[in-house]
Formats: C-alpha cells, sequence, structure tokens
C-alpha cells in the first residue's frame, strides 16, 4: 500500500533530438509520479529552454536531469532496465506489453532494485547493442498501420501503467535474497570475458565482432546475476584464460629444467 | 472477440483550443487504431494547417474530422460516451478508470452499441452539464500533485487502453523466438565448463567442489538459454581454454625452435 517504499523507474532518453520532446517526457513524468530524468546525448545539447517551456510547471524532472556520453553511463547504477522498441530484434530478450513490463518493475521495486526505462530518439531508436544492456524489451501495441508514436506519447504509456501498479499496488513482500548486480557491474563481467575471449582469437571475422557481443551480452544478461554470481563468473574467465598461464608457466619450468 | 466486428470508439475533442493538439490527438488515434475524429467548436476554427503538420503523417482522422456547434450534436448517433475528466462532480454517474472504461466500451461495442471518448479543451475542461450526457466518467490516475495532463497524453492512455482490449496479444513484429534448450543441452554446457575449470585449477579446495559446481549452474540456469546460445557459450569456453592450447603449441614450438 505504502507509495513511498516502491522506488519509480528512471527515465533514460537516448539521443534525444527536440528540447520539446524533452520537456513533454518531464511532465508526463509528473503525472504519474516519476521524477528522475537521465538524457544520454541530447542531440542540441543540455539545458535547452524550450524543454522547461513544454513541460508545463513540472520542471523538477529537468531541473535535477543528468546527462550522459553513453547507456552504458547512464544505466550503471541500475539493476533492472527495460528497453522500450517497436522495430523487431535478432535478441533472445523477453518481449513486454507495458503492462506487464509495469508488473515485472512493480515486483522489482518491491524487491528494492533500481530501476530504469530506455527510449531511443525520435528517429533512430535504439541501437541493438544498448538494447542487449537491458533486460527486456517493451513493445506499445500500437497499429502496424502506423508505427510513429510520439516520444512524449510513448514515455506515456508506460509511465502510466506504472502509475496503476502504485495505486493498486499490494504490499511490497519481504526481500528474497540479493538482488540483480548493477548495470556497471554487469558491464565489468562482459568486459573482461570480451577481452579474454578476444585475446583467444574468439572473435572472427573481425566484422562480426559487435554482433557476437551483442549477442552474448544479451544472453547472459537474461540470467539476472547477483554480485556474488558476477564475481564467481569473473572468476571463471580469469581461471580458464589464466589456467593457460599457469600450465605455460609449468610448461617452460618444465622444459627450462629439461633444457 | 473478432477485431473486424468490434467498432472502436469515435473520439470527441469539445472546444479543443491548440491546432497542435488538434494534430498529436489525430496522431495517436491512428497508433492505437481509432480513425473517427469530431471536433465541437473548434477555438481557431477549423480546417487548420498546424493539426496536419503535427499529426506526422496521420491524417485520415483529420481530414474525415467532422465539426459541431454542440456536444448534443458531436453525440446524437452515440449509445455509449464515457467523458474523460479529473475533477470530481456532483454527479452519480460511475467514475472508471481508463482500464476498466476500455473493458466497458469493449463489451458494449461487441454488442454491437456505437462508442464515444469525450474530451473537454485545454484550459476548461468539460462543463458538467455536458458530462452529464454522457453514461459514466473516465478519470486517469494521475498524481494530485501535478494533475496538468496534456490532451493528446489523455487521449493515448484512453486510445492505448482500448486497443489493448482489441489486441492482448504479443506484437506481431516479434517472432516467437526459439525456446530454452534442453536439460541435456544445459548439462552438456555445464560439464564443458567444469572439465575445463577443473583442468585450469579453479576448484579448490576439493570439499567445496560440489557446491560451486552447483551455484555455477543455477546461476548460468537462470539465463534461459536458447540452443544457440548454448552453442555460443560452449564456443567462449572452448576459445578461453584452447586459447591455452595455441599459446601452448606457439611456446612450444618457439622453445623447440630455440632449443
Amino acid at each position: 500500500m505504502s507509495e513511498a517504499i516502491s522506488q519509480a523507474p528512471v527515465i533514460i532518453l537516448n539521443a534525444p533530438q527536440l528540447a520539446e520532446n524533452i520537456g513533454a517526457v518531464a511532465r508526463v513524468m509528473a503525472n504519474f509520479g516519476l521524477s528522475e530524468l537521465r538524457l544520454v546525448n541530447p542531440r542540441d545539447g543540455w539545458p535547452q529552454e524550450r524543454a522547461w517551456a513544454l513541460a508545463s510547471g513540472a520542471e523538477w524532472p529537468l531541473n535535477a536531469a543528468r546527462v550522459y556520453d553513453t547507456v552504458t553511463e547512464a544505466i550503471a547504477d541500475l539493476q533492472t532496465v527495460f528497453a522500450t522498441t517497436a522495430r523487431p530484434r535478432e535478441l533472445t530478450l523477453p518481449v513486454l506489453t507495458p503492462r506487464s513490463a509495469a508488473a515485472e518493475l512493480s515486483e522489482a521495486s518491491a524487491r528494492g532494485e533500481r530501476l530504469g526505462l530506455l527510449f531511443g530518439g525520435e528517429r533512430a531508436g535504439l541501437e541493438t547493442s544498448d538494447i542487449a544492456l537491458c533486460q527486456a524489451v517493451v513493445t506499445i501495441p500500437i497499429d502496424p498501420r502506423f508505427r510513429s508514436l510520439n516520444l512524449g506519447q510513448a514515455v506515456a504509456i508506460n509511465a502510466y501503467e506504472w502509475r496503476m501498479t502504485v495505486t493498486e499496488a499490494a504490499p511490497p513482500n519481504f526481500r528474497p535474497g540479493p538482488g540483480p548486480a548493477t548495470g556497471e557491474a554487469m558491464l565489468g563481467l562482459y568486459e573482461h570475458l570480451e577481452r579474454e575471449l578476444d585475446a583467444a582469437g574468439f572473435f572472427h571475422p573481425p566484422e562480426k565482432t559487435p554482433n557476437m557481443i551483442q549477442n552474448l551480452r544479451s544472453a547472459l544478461g537474461k540470467a539476472r546475476f547477483t554480485d556474488q554470481e558476477v564475481r564467481t563468473l569473473r572468476g571463471v574467465v580469469t581461471a580458464l584464460s589464466r589456467g593457460r598461464g599457469k600450465v605455460l608457466e609449468k610448461i617452460a619450468k618444465t622444459k627450462g629444467e629439461g633444457a
């Protein structure tokens, strides 16, 4: 029942073009009780007066908005982030409606997780590599005959669905155990693995590397590893790759002794 | 149940002020499969070029929009009309959320009724006398701390809820996607990984091995890998461990040459 306990999702706009749309997003965030806004590479820089003009008084999300260079940085401290996109992808992430996404976010919030909803820019949408950093894809059930959904509307639908879970919410569960690791921790794991794979000659041909990395990340991301599991898996990567070193040492030693 | 039979609600805007908002309404109607727009006393007359400019190509609701002098005339041929308003009234009409309103409209549509959703102008909203002509009031659950909801957003939320009744199905543009791999395939991955980890000296002390294996398996199992992902991850394990072999070969060769 308590509204105070549940923590609303952060809204992350990747490469938004029009300041007016950022203002409209702030307004609708305020309508539905969201307040934390993050901007990744806003096209026209930040701050932009026209955003405030379009917010109709919903200034606090704009005043507190933080700007990032990459999606990776913008979601580094978050544990559960869903990407909103209308286009099909070659990823194996779950595809949710805004309603089922809100239900999942609500449960994650009750467990104390930090949440985010990621939206692409007006024209380009989201890169698959950014979506691969998320735990699910949210698709608004728009009519296939007219897919051009305004950014503010896309945020509105999702924010409304979040709000519906808050106003109808059951009391939060007891915390069952450790939550999923943050985006930053996951990225640490991914980069560690990719470094070692690269050293082992795994990424070939080179032009397929981005795609291979993306598929690996989205596959592993689905597991929602805890911090402890991330540490274990980094140990796995180290063992497999350093195993190399150990055996080498041994061999070198033997060779040396033998020589 | 059939989408062909169900007739979408007419959207009626009473005394809309900004042509831009009328355009935004047309756009979001198209997004969610609505097409019939009626305007009661648009402030700046009709047609207005700026409406078309803001509709992003959703021109058909604008081209076919009909203009009326009064709400009474605009709803004369409709059987079930709900009024969207945020303010409390001295009326005994049922008060619905957009979700329950959409459910009721859907049922009425299935009975063959002609439906409408009535929205007030940007500033004034709806007169109580106009609401009294309707069969229910729809109230969007906005945060009482910031009630200023954009007209286009109000239509969007209701149109979205209507659309959800038409299609609860998963969005058609996403292929259902491959299911998770079998237990046998997962076990193959686990055993492959564990064999290589064992060779690399990962499992120590020995008495903790069963526990470590268990934790690894349950961490990876959460991802519900597809068959393709299992193959990729076995490739990862092979690359990391055989990277070893490659380097060993190279070293052995060098040593051999050096000797």
